[in-house]
């Protein structure tokens, strides 16, 4: 990686307190925010669904969702099906459609790095080719660590 | 998102325990972890400048590069320089550079949904295009959440 023009100098600046990975690790970084966010992806928006389908009690699912619903990435809902009475639901908003990538790269590394005792695999549903996060530029070239640099924006 | 086949019926199997994305969580899902990972991309190595640039005590440096270790994220090397005594130095395994794109991801997603007072860019040092992580089927097209399976493997 390449730390470019004053940010070359790694001991003149620092990241504390505003560094975008900080503040979004502090929002999302807990096991069962990324967990409440995956079964979100597979299609959950109930709370009793979230409890069980995450393995919660039902006070740290209110809190986990009360913080996401807070955090712009869940939105609260009401429902009703016939003859009940009127109930909440949590959706996707766009903020929370936008952290799939982060939980997806989770995913695909938890897969590679760690045992596991069920492989499930993500695939493209139009054509069935299996499904990766990569790193690219805008100009569509796949980006390594060694050949990415950090700037201030011109 | 599509639950394909068997995971069709999403309250007929359980995740829990077996999840990679939980796996991988426990693993690396803390501020310090991301923020350590965040220092070795950036080219960090020794112990008095990971404390420093994250912003954290010697005891909190020592556990968390302990657990990176023990995690196979980061490899322990001695290291000398001419007059000084032999000190260890951290430097990225396969499986740390491996996290690069849930770092990243992080990265755009609090650029994007957060306030924050710097905004760096990461960049393609070759052709100079903004770096984004983006999810991809193996044949080139982008993925959306509503075009994605989950599947069984074949």
């Amino acid at each position: 990686m390449i730390l470019k023009g004053v940010l070359g100098d790694r001991d003149a600046w620092s990241a504390v307190g505003r560094c975008s990975i900080e503040k979004a690790v502090e929002v999302v970084g807990t096991r069962t925010a990324m967990l409440v966010m995956r079964e979100a992806y597979y299609g959950t928006t109930r709370f009793d669904d979230f409890a069980e389908r995450v393995g919660m009690t039902r006070a740290a699912t209110s809190t986990r969702l009360s913080a996401l619903v807070e955090a712009g990435l869940l939105e609260q809902r009401d429902y009703r099906e016939e003859g009940q009475r009127t109930r909440k639901e949590y959706v996707l908003t766009d903020a929370g459609r936008d952290l799939v990538p982060v939980v997806w790269a989770l995913f695909q590394w938890g897969r590679k790095h760690l045992p596991s005792e069920t492989v499930l695999e993500l695939a493209h549903h139009d054509c069935g080719a299996p499904v990766d996060v990569e790193v690219r530029c805008a100009d569509g070239h796949e980006v390594g660590l060694d050949d990415v640099e950090l700037r201030l924006p011109r």
